[in-house]
């Protein structure tokens, strides 16, 4: 028996590469892939990646460095997806091996735009993974703040709970700590939702609202987020929980978040396109609005906020005249 | 009958000059007690108070102005204490009019040192006000954002719901939504815990946790405060309400916070004499701390985040070690 199960993290973001640094912490051996070859011989020759968390510096004796998505997934027990919801499909297609017998993990905070699924559904529906081998990895986490080694704290849902036991051990260190939950649908869609909620908080500052009202929001925003996730699906969970409300006050009051920046610039006056284009990136929560909004038009439950960004981000509603309807919703 | 009943606002820092403010967008006139008479002939001279909110221009021909509190209050049918905590016996031994006629509304965020009573239950117990002539008027709210007209929203608490639909009546405006309820112990007992909590959260920033840490500690905050009022007070409350969570949000993320500044100054090696003195005041969640800690010896609710701060600032226990052992207790 090997000492140790496989890890291979898929991507070359920020937050891959903060996870490959927790596995480093625990492992001989991390698999790891990223599309960029000049970013992996950039790794290889100066020990840290060149894109992102440029100040973490790898051993790279430990790194088992690939721009071949197959060859990382083929001999790994356990497969982390840390890429951008919106390149998942992508990655995928490129599969010839199997991922039947693969302990999947997501850090992917978003829904898959292609399927308008998150990405455990995505796994089990459209690979056949079952859902005890679907697992999730979610904040709240600035992955900056990992790469300073600044005390976090990851939640690992499985259905399985010593699968999530057992990838939250690989992830534990010193600055690292973790917490187990069998929620891993209440998780899922906590993560993408915040990203919605954080595009609101962006709105609301460039529209030129202050910090009384972003408390008021984010007390709205849980409460929000408690009644669409009860209606995808019902359990027993505490919405304050850090996996749901620090992962969304930790995005929601970032001014770093991406989401936030879109918002403020739809605030301040862009148009989407123009937002879009300055920030050279699609932020999630726009793809996760419409997908929320339209989950939420079968299960009916209250969700203002979502509402209001999705008025504005998909029907060109006028944010100044949204956001004075949707002060009149809150309390 | 007269068209509106008579006010009178106790105090003359930054809340109580925020109260004035509303309250004069709604009456002819506003009965305003403060110490100062030099602030008070600043006032009537130039319209606006030297020393808080200094922006904000008074038509002082609404303003009933006197440094005699008993003069103000005599005529007054809805009396709003606004005064610091600390201040509040002082005042109220001054008191040669009889309060019991009146309904008194608190303003003030915290407990009255002398007794270790919040507000109301001091009003009770040292006035014999009934409970239904007792409210509360809550946050979230800087009162810096209500000088500036920014939308904020307001919790007014009465067991008498007429008496808290009609304060909030003269406190709403263009710029201030209000919320009634029924919670006067919750309401209070959740903006003194906040205070606790921003001294926790200034503690963490000062010993260089992130943001990622924050958001951990804001959300067990919620949850020990849920814990906390629910042995003090059971009652249907949603502890994510804007008057809990959002007020504990707008203090917590506050970096103007003088609790949090407080707890920031302790983070960094000051002692609490010398964080205090470098102040100049004693902040709110000071003795907010004591007060807790001692209530829930008796109670016994799981408030690991109140003990840490009961540690450090009464125990003299060290502020680096005390929270590495409390973050073995949040998750």
């Amino acid at each position: 028996m090997k000492e140790h199960p496989s890890f291979a993290v898929i991507g070359g973001g920020s937050w891959a590469t903060a996870i490959v640094k927790m596995l480093c912490e625990n492992l001989p051996k991390v698999n790891w892939y990223m599309r960029s070859i000049y970013a992996i011989e950039h790794i290889k020759k100066e020990d840290h990646n060149p894109n992102y968390l440029s100040s973490v510096e790898f051993d790279t004796k430990q790194l088992s460095l690939s721009n071949d998505i197959n060859k990382v997934i083929k001999n790994a027990d356990v497969v982390i997806f840390a890429v951008p919801s919106a390149f998942l499909s992508n990655e995928l297609e490129k599969l010839s091996v199997s991922l039947e017998q693969k302990i999947i993990f997501s850090a992917i905070k978003g829904i898959v735009p292609e399927t308008g699924l998150i990405v455990g559904e995505h796994f089990n529906q459209k690979y056949n993974i079952p859902f005890e081998n679907i697992g999730v990895i979610t904040g709240p986490c600035h992955a900056e703040e990992v790469a300073l080694e600044r005390l976090s704290y990851i939640t690992v849902a499985c259905a399985d709970e010593e699968k999530s036991k057992m990838v939250a051990k690989y992830l534990s260190s010193d600055y690292i700590k973790t917490t187990t939950s069998d929620d891993v649908i209440g998780a899922e869609y906590a993560a993408m939702l915040k990203n919605i909620y954080a595009i609101a908080a962006g709105i609301a500052h460039g529209l030129g609202y202050g910090d009384n009202f972003q408390s008021v929001l984010m007390s709205n925003a849980i409460r929000e987020m408690k009644k669409f996730i009860r209606k995808v699906y019902k359990m027993k969970r505490n919405i304050n929980d850090s996996a749901y409300l620090g992962d969304l006050l930790v995005t929601g009051y970032s001014t770093f978040s991406r989401n936030r920046m879109f918002g403020n610039m739809i605030g301040k006056g862009y148009t989407v396109k123009s937002a879009q284009m300055e920030m050279s990136m699609v932020a999630e929560g726009y793809y996760a609005t419409k997908s929320a909004w339209l989950i939420n038009q079968k299960n009916k439950a209250k969700t203002p906020i979502i509402n209001a960004v999705y008025d504005i981000l998909y029907e060109n509603k006028n944010p100044k005249k949204v956001f004075k309807k949707l002060t009149e919703k809150l309390d």
